[in-house]
């Protein structure tokens, strides 16, 4: 798989604490999740000489390759500081430094070209275009975005949305793509924008997944703690995206599998900050954790 | 199974139009979502002379008992009128009458009192404590109400908590009395007030099931057209206690299965305004409900 996004500097304030400096972006913690699944993960992305090499080389151990990531030793990293409400359903920018981000044109490595199953991380459509510009024959595209980009670049972010298999959303921005209030009606609009399946992420309430005609519900795992949620969306993304690159099956029913081995990686995520919970997962606390959603959500009639 | 709860009239504006002065009430909806499940229904409310005849006749009609039904002919019905936002999610009360409510003192019919099914509706926590002081040897008692309930009579409320099997309330309300936000934490805090079973609703997020150290995550039906929201907790209700009295079974898969049922009746109910939608529901239109649950959220690993 090949997965495109910031690798940066966090600084998060919890109710549970705050984590200084961390090392974060859309792209390391989907890099992460999805290499749990499959290999190599070809990781693009920018940073600056600040960024710590040690951290690249663990990024390689677990069999990302990192040579799709331009480092410009003299700038800095992408920073991003926040707030979370005291609820954790709401948070607050403190700071955002775009710094090496400002100026990120993405040159994909020859051998990242052939990846055939690609997920765009939340960055400027134009970057995602570019990206997409790089791609040849791939199996399927996922793009995630966000409302920020609907609010200061709609033609362009319906332009990269028209060139992807999966789109990957919350509920208030599948609301304000659409222009209509009722799930239902947001995915049928949106599925007319050219993706063939929508997937609407609804955090500690869920995920649905539209496309085919068909609708699934997959449920949240409710958590006693959720100390950061911070990197769950990317987390989710990056465990959908590798379970199909492991599987290689687009079906809705192998999408299905691939929403809940996100969710589960994106329930790691939220157990600490950064991605200390998620850097040494074993194999059968993640087939632990994807058996207690089928528990959560099976009945029999 | 017996119910209690108001049987009233209501005054709706949603965003799909206005019903005025149309039957309502959380007696009347638990009442009628039961009735397809199991009967006689032993509807437990009191209402004034403007109350139809015709309506208690058509209760009758569908293996509804009103014998419980106090009649005050020179008073007038409760009456309540609420106006919903733009996205259903929240609403306004115009106006709330009391009238009959304001003196119900609910005696039960003598062949009431070995109801073995019992749905406390949303009501004073001394009425819901009387309903109780007078039934002999139910095998599940469920208990419904709300956050106002906690705001002014919080101990009573208390004290009937103590007294049920099985607590249905929404998230927030779940937070408040517990004082805490995770739901898993706020389940342990309620669990150890008494109920064995704790529901907390999530309206379109669907309903958890917390008990016996399990946790079952219902989902919603993503709907199209929700036209007025209101009674479809009440429809919840009534239709997860008439499952489990039909089923004589009250084990923790079992009321996974009540949970589906009721949901269902709840995703009827919302699709049109007071009763319309529920009073001639077909047994085929049920159970084709029921099974777009299952696929909705059935998955395998």
């Amino acid at each position: 798989m090949l997965t495109v996004g910031t690798v940066a500097f966090d600084d998060i304030t919890t109710p549970f604490g705050r984590a200084e400096k961390v090392v974060g972006g859309a792209g390391l913690y989907s890099a992460i999740a999805g290499s749990y699944f499959t290999g190599p993960v070809n990781l693009v992305s920018i940073i600056g000489g600040d960024w710590p090499k040690t951290e690249l080389h663990n990024l390689e151990e677990r069999g990302i390759d990192t040579d799709g990531i331009e480092i410009k030793e003299d700038d800095k990293s992408f920073f991003w500081a926040g707030k979370y409400h005291d609820n954790m359903n709401g948070r607050d920018t403190l700071a955002t430094e775009l710094n090496v981000l400002a100026d990120f044109d993405p040159v994909l490595p020859e051998h990242f070209k052939d990846s055939k199953y690609v997920l765009l991380g939340n960055l400027t459509p134009e970057v995602q275009s570019k990206v997409l510009d790089q791609i040849d024959n791939a199996n399927l595209i996922v793009l995630d975005t966000m409302n920020f980009w609907m609010d200061v670049a709609l033609d362009a972010l319906k332009a990269v949305i028209k060139r992807v298999d999966v789109l990957t959303i919350n509920d208030e921005e599948a609301r304000q793509l659409s222009g209509e209030y009722s799930l239902v009606k947001a995915a049928e609009v949106i599925l007319k924008m050219g993706p063939k399946y929508l997937i609407i992420k609804k955090g500690e309430h869920g995920a649905l997944l539209f496309g085919e005609d068909q609708v699934f519900f997959a449920p949240a795992l409710p958590l006693a703690e959720v100390k950061d949620p911070t990197g769950a969306g990317d987390c989710f993304a990056g465990g959908f995206v590798g379970y199909i690159a492991k599987t290689g099956d687009i079906s809705f029913e192998n999408m299905k599998r691939a929403i809940i081995h996100g969710s589960a990686m994106a329930s790691f995520c939220v157990e600490d900050f950064s991605i200390e919970r998620i850097k040494n997962l074993s194999d059968f606390e993640i087939k632990e954790r994807i058996e207690s959603f089928k528990k959560l959500s099976s009945f029999d009639l």
